[in-house]
This record gives structure tokens, sequence and C-alpha cells, in this order.
């Protein structure tokens, strides 16, 4: 197993039920499993990262045939059926289940990565926190209005859940966390961009859905810029173009750029690919066979996001936490019934539907299951979504934590967790000013 | 004002009250307040920067004469009356109270830093749980014995209050925490040992409780070394002799030092001494007239651990959080009193007491105006050390959140916030091994 993520998780769980016949070794290269749906309420510092991260190995602790190692996988030998690792020896495996997930992709401009950083790690919420605390701190020491005006421009990249979510949770910390909090600046005067190279956010969501997110960003005064693509960003701007190609360049003064878009498979799964020759789409994701092994390898699963896991004829499973659940579960116990003599049913996804949260009291649904009922927007979305993630939430102990906070946050408008940590601990000034 | 931590803090709400008659700007590196008394318990995984952290903006977003700036003060412009920094203009001041504080040292060994990291910031207590974590993880996966041993070999250096906490928490991970959740190792076989040079730890403590402290560590599994120097800190080991200094030479293969000995003020108030040619002490801190200011400077303030706070003939106010809180209260309050024309007392501080805890329902206290009963050893010397820690703390969601913790981490034996990020994300194997 390797990869401790949704996919992960599950599949080792399922496994942990059949204890006379299997033994699990779980490989990652973190501690704990990350509960990545609310990462984006770290990065706006709703929530500490502990709040929603667990020890793999506090998570296993009583599932005696799992064995959780800390380490890098960093290569397949599919013919001698084991792992190779980065600092150790190889590990060897019956059934390997491969669970490592996606993460954004720049599209060809790795150069853009330092002043555009992704969400995928605590490390990455931690450091996108720290930039947007640091832009506020900036503006508010900055007398030139053309600078000052960079520091309060945010443009998030991407109009997918991530992106909507980061840009309703910045409109919220302008509008509402902040608002009393400088003597210089407004932090209400920050721009919000939302930039989606496709014609409208939440492409997975029915169009009207699209509508109403839209709808309630821009009353938290977020500028939605649909059917525009980024064609270059540095420490000082964005530049964007009309994604159709046929209109002129625009450019951004910013110095916050937060990017949520695109997907690439982690390294691992493309090594896993290159050893077994299996086929992948564009973003480097394994087409599996209908029961999610890889074509010609039986004994190699692919779940969750490392994976193109069938659903409709016409469509995959989107990059959800519901579609690594699914999967892991799908795989951990295919394995089983394998070792039991059963028939092995193919991979089928339930869609259990969509929440995206959009600041407070606000957000879109879309679960198809509870017809006209679950297309809500506003309150009921919110409040949904509010169920949703605790239950999903592993651990007691961070369930309770982020109840509190959450409620502490509702009453007050604040946000507990608004450090900056890390270095440089300021951002740099060109040429200093004594101040007015 | 210079610094967020408790003088400052205390010193910022009181000239809080007078809104009339000043206005106040509150200079710090970090944009939060740190209550660093839990820090340890950060360090040890029981806790989230987040819950002991407060944004300072957010402490004072209604003390309408009051500004925070976010930046560094390298230098003291005595004469001008101004304070410089190291981005942006020199701020000028009528009033000065600097409260800056100190950090540990390593008597003249800088070198040793890198491997026996202290406890002062955020992110020391981050990087400390990182190397505590990895240990444990380095251990499961190491073949050899003698190297399995160096990484379940602690050493703290510093048998004050926090190297006293820092070894109970350790005690209480290796024998509780972590018992189940490895299969190679067993936890409980840590060693752990706390090395202090005075002849007893908890010096500041009348001796009959640096005798309970030593017996509740010892259940704990720790190795108490009083009278012992340390001579040599590197990668692999530390090397101590006997602090009177006629003995031989012991090395202790060790992965993991953590510092938490000597006292150095911080550059800022170094410079303040330089700029004002105030007299130090050994360690730095200055050493400030009755009331509190630097001779020949009644306009400047030095309060907390940079400043030699005077208390009885002989002593002076110890580096604990009291004397902080009590010499920021002081400094604030006299400036109020300057400028109504009153009478300004000098300082008097108000021994409260001392309390530390060691591990699960254990401690010891040192409260003298309880008299007997403020001699407590165990359970009550916990109750207590709980009751003022979340007195207090700052922020009404942190003192929830903490209570949360703590009440999860008391039923469970568990630690839920330890996460190991930043990298390296895993130690270094020399000579790798194949796994058995």
């Amino acid at each position: 197993m390797i990869g401790g993520g949704f996919g992960g998780l599950y599949a080792t769980r399922e496994l942990g039920k059949g204890r006379d016949l299997v033994d699990v070794t779980l490989v990652d290269r973190r501690n704990h499993h990350l509960f990545q749906p609310l990462l984006y309420q770290v990065a706006t510092g709703a929530l500490s990262p502990g709040d929603i991260a667990q020890p793999l190995r506090s998570i296993f602790r009583r599932q005696r045939n799992t064995t959780v190692l800390l380490g890098e996988a960093v290569g397949l030998d599919a013919d001698g059926r084991q792992v190779l690792m980065s600092d150790g020896g190889p590990i060897p495996y019956d059934t390997l289940i491969v669970a490592t997930g996606a993460h954004h992709q720049y599209f060809g401009h790795d150069e853009w990565m330092p002043n555009a950083p992704g969400l995928k790690t605590v490390d990455d919420a931690t450091e996108m926190r720290r930039r947007i605390l640091i832009a506020f701190e900036a503006a508010e020491r900055e007398a030139r209005p053309d600078v000052r005006r960079a520091w309060m421009t945010f443009v998030i990249v991407g109009g997918g859940p991530t992106g909507v979510e980061l840009a309703g949770a910045l409109g919220e910390i302008a509008n509402d966390t902040l608002r009393a909090d400088f003597r210089s600046i407004r932090p209400p005067d920050a721009r919000i961009h939302l930039v989606e190279a496709m014609d409208r956010i939440l492409p997975t969501y029915p169009p009207d859905r699209s509508r109403s997110a839209t709808r309630q960003l821009e009353r938290l005064g977020v500028t939605v810029r649909t059917g525009t693509r980024v064609v270059h960003v540095d420490d000082g701007c964005v530049r964007v173009e009309p994604a159709a190609g046929d209109g002129e360049t625009e450019e951004i003064p910013t110095r916050t750029v937060l990017w949520a878009a695109g997907v690439l498979a982690s390294s691992f799964g493309r090594r896993v690919a290159d050893a077994t020759g299996a086929e992948t789409d564009r973003s480097g994701r394994i087409l599996v066979e209908p029961d999610l092994t890889v074509p010609g390898h039986p004994e190699i699963f692919v779940v969750g996001d490392a994976a193109v896991q069938p659903w409709k004829p016409d469509r995959a499973v989107p990059g959800v936490a519901q579609g690594g659940i699914q999967g892991g579960k799908h795989a951990g116990a295919t394995v089983l019934r394998r070792l039991r003599g059963e028939a092995t049913p193919p991979f089928r996804f339930s869609d259990r539907g969509d929440v995206a949260v959009i600041g407070r009291l606000s957000g879109v649904t879309n679960i198809g299951w509870l017809g006209p009922f679950g297309r809500q927007g506003g309150l009921l979305a919110w409040m949904l979504w509010l169920g949703i993630h605790i239950v999903y939430l592993i651990g007691f102990a961070n369930r309770i934590v982020v109840v509190v906070r959450w409620a502490w946050s509702f009453l007050t408008r604040g946000r507990s967790t608004r450090l900056i940590t890390g270095s440089p601990l300021l951002p740099p000034i060109e040429e200093p000013e004594p101040p007015a």
C-alpha cells in the first residue's frame, strides 16, 4: 500500500478485516493522514494543521496485521514484485495498491511555482497562510499607492472547488476577519480575482450551481474571471488573456498568487505507468481496468487521483475525496475476496454529491440522489457541508476541536489560527520610505 | 513598545487605559503573541501552534490608541529618541518600553545549535516535534542495534522548568502515547537523559521540590543527571563531564539533543545597553533602576527577561511569565501616572509562585503565599497548573480548544497533533540495509 491519503487509508482499513489472510504495509512520505478538503481552511487561518491531520500510526495502532512505514517510494520493479525506496531496501509485495494521488500543475511553466504556491500538504498551507497575512501587513506599512494596491490584490488561479473555496475564504478574511485590525488600510478594499480558463467555475457541477457560486463570490467582493487564461506569473504581476486566444493580454499587478489549477499524477504514479507500460491520460493518471487494476497486472491496483477510475461511459470519477475512499475500499475488498475465492465485481462509483462552501453561511451543493433538494445554494448548502466534513474527519478530538473553532469563528467572525510562521518573516521593501 | 511577549502585551494593555493621553505603537517581528509556558506542549505534540498563539492585531483590535506594526527593531538612537528598523524608516518615541525577552545560549558553542535546537518560537517547537517523532520512525526502520539505540536516546540539556517539562512530556510520549504504535521497537525502551550542571534540577525551587520532581521524572524513566556539564555536541553524540571538573568525560550516543539551558538577552536588548551605556549582567540583561527605567534614561523602560528586574536584596525577579506580566503592567502604569502628574512608586514583584508539570497527573508547585499548601507534588500540582495556564491563555477559543485537547489526551493518553512537517522528511540512512 503506497500512500496514506483517502485511497490508502480506506484500502488499509478494509484489509484490516482480513487479519488471518493478509499482512499490510502502509508506506507514506508523511507520518499523517491529511484531510485535504479542509486544507484551504488552514491556508486561510481558520484551522490549525493539527486539527485536520491524524498520525497514520495512531489510526492503525490496533490493526495488528498492519505496519506503517515512513518512507518514500521512488520506483517499481513490476516483474520482481518489489517497490524501490529512496532510503532503505526494496519492499516486496504480493499485491500492490497505489494511492499516491495527484497535485497541481503549472502547464509546463514550473518557473511560476515560487510565485504561485499550490495547496497539497500542511507545509503548503502554512506557506499560503503566511503569504496572505504578510500581504496585508506589507500593505499596512506601504505608503506608495500602487505598491500598496499590488499587496492588496490577490489572484487565485483555478475555478474548481479548491479555488472557489479559497476565494470565498479570502473574501471573508478581507470583509470580516481583518476589518478592524489595521489602521492605514481598509481590508475590505482588497481585490480578489478568481481566474478560470473554462467558461464557468465549478465545471463539474451543473451550470446553475456555477452561476449560484459566482453570485455568492461576487457578494464577497471576488471578481470571477472565467474564459481567462494565465500566460505569465512573476513576483509583481500576473498576465492573463482570453482563453479563446483572440483578445488582448491584460496585466494584473499583484504580490500574491495562489495556484489551484491543473492535475498531475504524483511521481510514483508515473513510475508505475513506466514500469508496467500502462496508458495514462494527459495528467499522467493511469487508465485502469474496471476492477481498478493495471492492464496485464492484476496484482497492482491504482486508486484515487493516481488513476482514471471508470464511472460513466463518457466520464471518469472526479478527483474528489469520495473517489479515493470508494476506490480504496474496492481495492481492499477485492484483495480479500480473491483470497477467499469469491467473485470480484468491478468497481462501481456511487456519486454522493458535491458541496462547496463560500464564506460564511453560504455555499453550493450538487447532490443527485437527493433530487431537487440536492441542489442548494446558500445556508442549506453551508449546513450540509458542515455535517459532511465533520463526519468524515478522522479522529474524535479533531472533530470536537474543529466544531469549537468553527462555532467560535461563526460567532465572532474571527479566525483563531492566523499565525505567520517560517521565513522570511517580512516582505522586502525595495525603497524604504519614512512612515507618514 | 518593542516586543509582543508577556511584557509588551501587558504594558500595551495598561496603556490602553490612557486613551486620551498616549498613542501606542507595538512593534514585533512576529504577528502573534505566543504563550511560551505551553510551547513545550507544541514541541511534544499535545497542542497545535495555533492553540497557544493569538494575533497581536486581533488582541488590540478594539484598543483604538494602539497600532500594531510587524517589523524588526535593530537599533536605538537614544539621543534622537527613535528606534531603527531593519526595513522602513526609524520610529520616533517619547517613551520607549523594551520587552524583547531572552533566548537560550550555548555558552560560546554556537556550533552546537544545529544539533541541539532550543525552544522559543513556533518554528522552534515544530522543529523539535519533527526531531522527536522522526527519531522514533528512524529507530523503527533501523536494524543495527547500536544505531537504533542512538535514535532511541534523547538528551535534554538544562534542568530549569522548560527542561523538566520537556523531559516529563518525552517520558509520557515514550511510555504512553506511542506505546502501541510501532512494530519493531518498544517506545518505553527510550532513554531520556536530563542534564543539569547545578547540583539539582529546578534550582529556583526549594530543595525538597527538586527532589520531588526528580522522583517523578525517574518514575517516567528519565535519567536525571545533575552536577553534569555538556562539553561537546555533534550529530551522533553528546559528551558530558562532572561540573566540578574532576571526573572523566562520558560519551552518550544520541541523535536527538534538545537545548533548554542558558539565558541570553535578545539582540535588541543588547543594542539598548550599547546605546545607553547601561550595565548588564553576564546574560546581557540590563540592570535597571527600581522603577525599571534605564539609568540616566527615565524615558526608556526595560521589562521582563530583557532586564534584571529588582526583587529581593540578594535576588532578581526570575525569568518567568509573571516577571514579564508584572514588569509590563508597571511600566505602562508608570507612563500614565507621569502624564497625570501622579507619584510613581518603584516596581514591586509579587511572587505568585511556580508550577511545573511532569507528565500525566503529576508536577511540583512552589507557591509561597499559600504556606504549606503551596508546596505540592503530584496530582494537586497538576490540577493547579491546569487552572493557572488556562486562565492566563489569551483568546477564548484557544482556551476551549486547549481544554478539549487536554481532556482528550487525558482520557486516551494520546496526543492529537503529532505531525511531522518541514524538511528533511526523513533522516538519512548511512548504509541502507534490506528490511528484515
